[in-house]
């Protein structure tokens, strides 16, 4: 049905950006986003290096999927062991994925250099191990790792390792430009050579190191790879890696390689913030295709022109990849957007509110708020515009206290709070590990007498950004804040120049989401 | 002497980013880091349009360079115009620039629904105006507008356009992906058919709206290709122009295509940065040659490869471009990477203290600290363990109170603080923005009386991630703030359950970090 087969590795590759670090939770929304867009295989981790790896392939073990494939990665078994008293290749087969990918080498300099070992035994460690996996029925991705370095050295040697892995049963054998190097005439040449040496399923995965990771993998395609291999928004260590952001609709629009669905394909710009806002990275707005300046034109004539005749001015219509275009100091779109959450959440399909509301959200983007990660605060937002939101509670006002009483001691944190409800008032106090979970704590001290089913409610995640950064301390923040309860897991998000207030914001509107969807679905009952 | 023509329109296609907005002085600073660089053409602007482009090219005309000759960049005559009459050629003049640049349709559906001419005119209005420049004896760029999208449609008419401005004397004539809609297959194949046709010097200019800016680039000189446009780092509106920063070192380094002196060369990261700076934009770390992550490395074993070999991590040696290698300090690192980072802050080579070093980096990551964005706070925890750490204040307290007196009311923040240096003591405060900086105001107010440097110093960057999300906000929270002053930028990381105590460890390492590089510096004058 589709061309080319979609591997990501965010959760692996994309891992070792500098500044990223994802939690177990951060790995399964994560993949369950990928799956969502779907993706053919996620690659989650390194079972043997890595507890939190192992972690995540035990959550995913329990959710059903509806397309994507959940990979494990590992290497070669090592020198002088078999593949039954191999640590790795145990803790590999443990994660339980219905899918592997082994990483051996290629290039020959590796081998004596790196490894150390001779060079059949290193091809004979890439038999054995494929072979052992293919044995449990399990798809075997074998990673060749710096293939085409391996290649520009000794072809012969180089090929020869693919062969083994051919020959023992891996399904896709991957070349792998691991330093980046490479650049497109070469990818193509020397897949169109391996495809002619060895045949079946070959892939490619590389990395940005030359500016050329999506040109490369589409070179790759071109030279007959239909495997291809990559990550979310192109995180990675030092230049990151393919950005399936940019080859995925590359291939599919350009190069008329299919991989994804026409519908799922219009996910793509929303998911790709999603993931930046799980991963705590700013968007990159000159992203292609996907980021918020991709398809941004600026005023006058050009804009005049765009709208006479969009292909003038655009190399691909924005709403394929589910993105928009933006004529900056004119009238906005986006509706399609707004419309499908809408419908979501039954809000209304009233045109005119419709308007109203991207006009009001687009003008909170403005002032540094996201919704990709903040449904529960939109749905309030639309809500209150339609007058159907009514008060639960009103804030009378509070104050936090953080003191320290010298070089090494703690601080004390304590926030009081009073809040009215109906024609009583709270008054409350609480201390806390810091002054949001101090706030936190006073508020729901106060409100649980009134809402007793606040109880059941837990704040799961509390991300922090600064959004410009220019002003250092003074610059301003978006807190965004996933709670959830048995039901459900919704975000909410606040902004402000002071953290605290930003907190506030978002924490209101986490406990007013919750109490407006307990209500519903009283009425419901 | 050199192979292929650097033509950079950073100050003109670079300054329609999106946020970027640059002054007639920075224009200037530009012009003259690229003359510096050894680029051969700087597009100033384009005088018709804009009065701070005139004033740019005024002032250009009382410095002296080395090697760039600045180019003015116009439009060809308008129809039922005579060259003459015409006021956009004339303010080209008036710019007395030794170069020009012409922009011109070479796509017929362009010149039917855009300019609304016909065909005939078009070309006409091509041949009148390069004829009419290149009489003046100026250097005459040509600028295809639209090409490959003309050339796909209607290559017949686009390459009389060509043929146009070629036969009345143009210097260059440059074919544009102005859509960024082209791939590099394409683009070799296109610009070899257009020398084939045409002759002469042929270049590229190349939008990333397919994320394959850079590798058009390669492919345009592949094919034939003498001289190429782009911007520093990629600027430009939408996605970006190709990146010159990543453009040259691809020909110079692995098409074996001179662009620059090797020494120039060397000075690529450098000017990079600066433009940055000047276009007071963060810096893009994951930018291939120049970033700072580019040549940064991870992980125990692959730091220990690389020591031992560069060429098995590394595709080109960073010197070559002026950047360096970095070894980063992480969860996964090694005794080798905090040997190098040692010998870089000449910290000390006895083997115990590393190892007792490695130890306590260890156990501060496991609490979530990271040392990687932390240089500051890595050198100053090595310093201590040497005792070699004096303590420049004691802080005897702070107190911080947040305080807001109903729902729509702004927050009121002020800090407290008490500190003693020798045997003074300072009480002071001050309000803030938010609780950070309400005590970063408050610290330094108390400070500079006895450390007066302190007022030269800045915060650049403050990020705060929650480290283990699952409890919520009373999850511990890491805060890694980026401060600089005239000579250098360092990052400081604090972490506890308490953000106030986080940022205020950081904040505490910054502020002593930079008293220690003023002693040495100080010490060594």
């Amino acid at each position: 049905m589709f061309d080319v087969t979609i591997y990501d590795t965010t959760l692996r590759d994309g891992a070792q950006s500098e500044g990223v670090n994802f939690s177990v939770e951060d790995k399964v929304s994560i993949a369950l986003a990928l799956d969502a867009l779907g993706v053919d295989y996620v690659e989650g981790g390194y079972p043997l290096s890595n507890e939190k790896d192992m972690a995540f392939f035990a959550a995913m073990r329990q959710k059903k999927l509806k397309h994507t494939r959940i990979c494990a990665f590992g290497s070669t078994r090592r020198a002088k062991l078999t593949v039954q008293d191999d640590p790795g290749l145990a803790a590999l087969l443990s994660a339980g994925t219905p899918a592997v990918a082994i990483v051996g080498k290629s290039w020959d300099l590796h081998v004596r250099d790196v490894l150390r070992v001779a060079l059949a035994e290193n091809v004979a460690m890439i038999a054995d191990t494929v072979k052992y996996l293919k044995a449990r029925r399990l798809d075997v991705i074998y990673d060749a790792e710096h293939f085409f370095d391996g290649y520009r050295h000794n072809p012969v040697y180089a090929l020869s390792t693919l062969r083994a892995a051919r020959e023992a049963g891996a399904d896709a054998l991957v070349l792998c430009d691991t330093n980046g190097g490479s650049l497109p005439h070469d990818v193509e040449e020397i897949t169109r050579a391996v495809l002619a040496a060895v045949g079946g399923v070959v892939g490619f995965h590389g990395h940005n190191d030359s500016g050329c990771a999506v040109a490369n993998t589409l070179a790759a395609v071109r030279g007959g790879a239909r495997h291809v291999q990559g990550t979310m928004n192109g995180l990675g260590e030092r230049t990151g890696n393919g950005d399936l952001c940019v080859v995925i609709p590359d291939l599919q629009l350009k190069l008329k390689q299919r991989c994804l669905s026409d519908e799922n394909l219009r996910r793509l710009t929303e998911t790709s913030r999603y993931i930046y806002e799980i991963a705590n990275l700013s968007l990159d707005d000159s992203q292609p295709f996907v980021g918020r300046a991709a398809f941004a034109h600026k005023g006058g004539l050009h804009v005049d022109a765009v709208r006479k005749n969009p292909v003038t001015y655009e190399h691909v219509s924005p709403e394929t990849v589910g993105n928009e275009r933006r004529l900056l100091l004119s009238e906005l779109s986006g509706a399609a957007t707004m419309l499908a959450k809408m419908e979501k959440h039954q809000l209304t399909d009233d045109p005119k509110v419709m308007k109203q509301a991207l006009k009001e959200v687009q003008k909170l983007e403005n002032m540094g708020y996201q919704f990709e990660a903040a449904e529960g605060s939109f749905v309030l937002l639309v809500r209150r515009m339609l007058g159907k939101q009514k008060r639960f509670f009103d804030l009378r006002g509070f104050r936090v206290i953080v003191e320290k009483r010298g070089h090494d001691e703690a601080p004390i944190t304590e926030a009081t709070i009073k809040i009215g409800v109906g024609g009583q008032e709270e008054l409350t106090a609480s201390e806390g590990d810091g002054p949001v979970n101090a706030i936190d704590g006073a508020m729901r001290k106060a409100l649980e007498r009134f809402y007793p089913s606040l109880r059941e409610m837990c704040l799961i995640d509390y991300k922090v950004r600064v959004i410009n950064t220019a002003a250092g301390t003074a610059a301003r923040v978006r807190v965004v804040i996933q709670s959830g309860d048995r039901d459900a897991v919704w975000g909410t998000v606040g902004v402000s120049e002071n953290l605290i207030e930003a907190s506030w914001q978002a924490l209101v509107d986490s406990i007013v989401y919750k109490l407006v969807k307990d209500e519903e679905k009283a009425a419901q009952a």
